[in-house]
């Protein structure tokens, strides 16, 4: 058996054929389903519901296909509508990867021993139940807890995203304490090297051992960048949560087609433009989702290509 | 429409009545399940798999009522079974609820905003997809991230266990690096004061803002208790990962019937004794858990009579 190719490897490959490192993210908020998908009550209880926000992923992930590298479905909005929610996300997750779209689940998971392992099975090994390319983790419980992620990684070519900074104004509560003179974030940091190291891409030589930095605090992803300079970084809160494009990819370095080391997350501005959501016609709901779409490409783009 | 009743007066009355604080741990180990519900190839992608499961945890279900408080079940050994395991583990919750058992769900949910909502949306809400009794929850993205569990838990009676030190071997390396002169796990304690105070029950003054302390470090979960009086305890390790009963209930306080202040959970030495596990008859199956029930039951109920 060959081993499988590296998640970092295939990332960073297509962010440099397509030229920017927009990731889209798939937050299915009930309020902002386009009327044009709407049906049933649009209450999380209606199974109509689960139909209607399907409906809806599938139409984006075709529309997007070719044009990003990867997507981020944000699982609580799937399991905010129970099981039938949870196939959905299956059936999304499995109508992007066939697209060829790499799939991040931001499921931000983490628990100890056995309880690890039932986690990685789910989503990351080579038989997982539902096979995704790359998960977020929360490393609270220890660097211990992370190592059946890092063995599923290893070894089917997965992804990991563990959260170091987050985008939140609160994620200074714990994230930001000084720990005998470094920040709760950087001392996070600091214990992800080894996994760094461990998980290199043989092709491009970023790991899959990546990090979640918000692009709202682009001082602190800088740090992070000198402890981690293979780590790739998913940066969250470029878009609605108002940080600037040049903050959002403050953290890549220079590669063969400019900067690169990471993707960066947009979701509502993407998903839920003001036209895009009163269309009345699939053809005026596909220009508006083009337009949204393009203009962030073209913001990114411009933005690692200098 | 009349208030709801609190978490903590329905689990502290429903524990004095019983005599005893334990909470069955519903952690579902494919390699484990008994010999007399296994069905198929056992493996994770078959769905007969999930129907072997669901079979084996309604019969313990049946077994348990009446005779503890509440039980926890793990959802990573649900997720690991796909969609069909999340149906399931709607199912084995909705049969437990109608026993009158309460349900936390040992899920370490957190994530920041909208996000938050729908982890809320999805267990915790009157209406929620999949409702459950309480919640465990991980604090690393800051305390302002906990507010929709909050708001849930005081609209709808829930309960919420946030991780403060937990007990696992690497636990450590976060939760008890030095915070300027107190330990990390110390600080999310203290952060949580005014989340206590909030969630306080009008009967028997406890709190539906708990902890999970692990019964593994004893001297740690006393700290927590000095800063958090009125907190439930969830504490894990007791039993499979060698922590004394004496530890499990050392931060318990002296109560109208005994020592009170939380649960003491038990996955692995209820649910699979090697008798049980390799037993060829229904009944013997049900004596074998019978007496390692009453074995744990004898041992908690003994350690808070005193």
């Amino acid at each position: 058996m060959t081993p499988p190719s590296s998640f970092a490897d295939s990332l960073i490959e297509r962010t440099r054929t397509l030229g920017h490192p927009l990731c889209v993210g798939l937050d299915p908020h009930l309020a902002l389903i386009p009327e044009l998908f709407q049906r049933g009550t649009m209450a999380p209880g209606d199974p109509d519901t689960v139909g209607s926000v399907e409906e809806f992923l599938e139409a984006v992930i075709d529309r997007i296909a070719g044009r990003v590298a990867i997507i981020k479905p944000q699982i609580a909005f799937f399991e905010q509508l129970g099981w039938r929610g949870m196939r959905m996300l299956d059936a999304v997750c499995r109508r992007a990867r066939d697209a060829e779209l790499l799939v991040l689940l931001d499921a931000k998971r983490g628990d100890i021993g056995s309880t690890a392992d039932g986690y990685a099975a789910a989503y990351l090994t080579a038989d997982a139940a539902m096979p995704v390319d790359a998960i977020t983790l929360n490393p609270y419980l220890g660097f211990e807890t992370l190592e059946p992620f890092v063995r599923a990684a290893r070894e089917a070519g997965r992804g990991l995203f563990v959260l170091v900074k987050t985008s939140n104004p609160g994620s200074g509560d714990l994230q930001d304490r000084d720990v005998e003179g470094e920040p709760l974030f950087g001392r996070v940091a600091d214990g992800l090297s080894r996994i760094e190291a461990d998980l290199l891409g043989s092709k491009t030589g970023w790991s899959s051992l990546g990090v979640v930095c918000g692009a709202t605090f682009p001082e602190q992803a800088r740090r992070v960048r000198d402890v981690l300079p293979k780590a790739l970084f998913l940066v969250p809160g470029y878009g609605a949560q108002g940080a600037s494009v040049q903050d959002a990819v403050g953290s890549f370095v220079p590669g063969p087609n400019g900067l690169e080391g990471g993707v960066v997350n947009s979701s509502r501005a993407i998903l839920f433009p003001e036209i895009a959501r009163a269309a009345s016609r699939a053809t005026t709901w596909e220009l508006a989702l083009d337009d949204a779409l393009g203009k962030a490409i073209d913001e990114l783009g411009a933005a690692v290509q200098g």
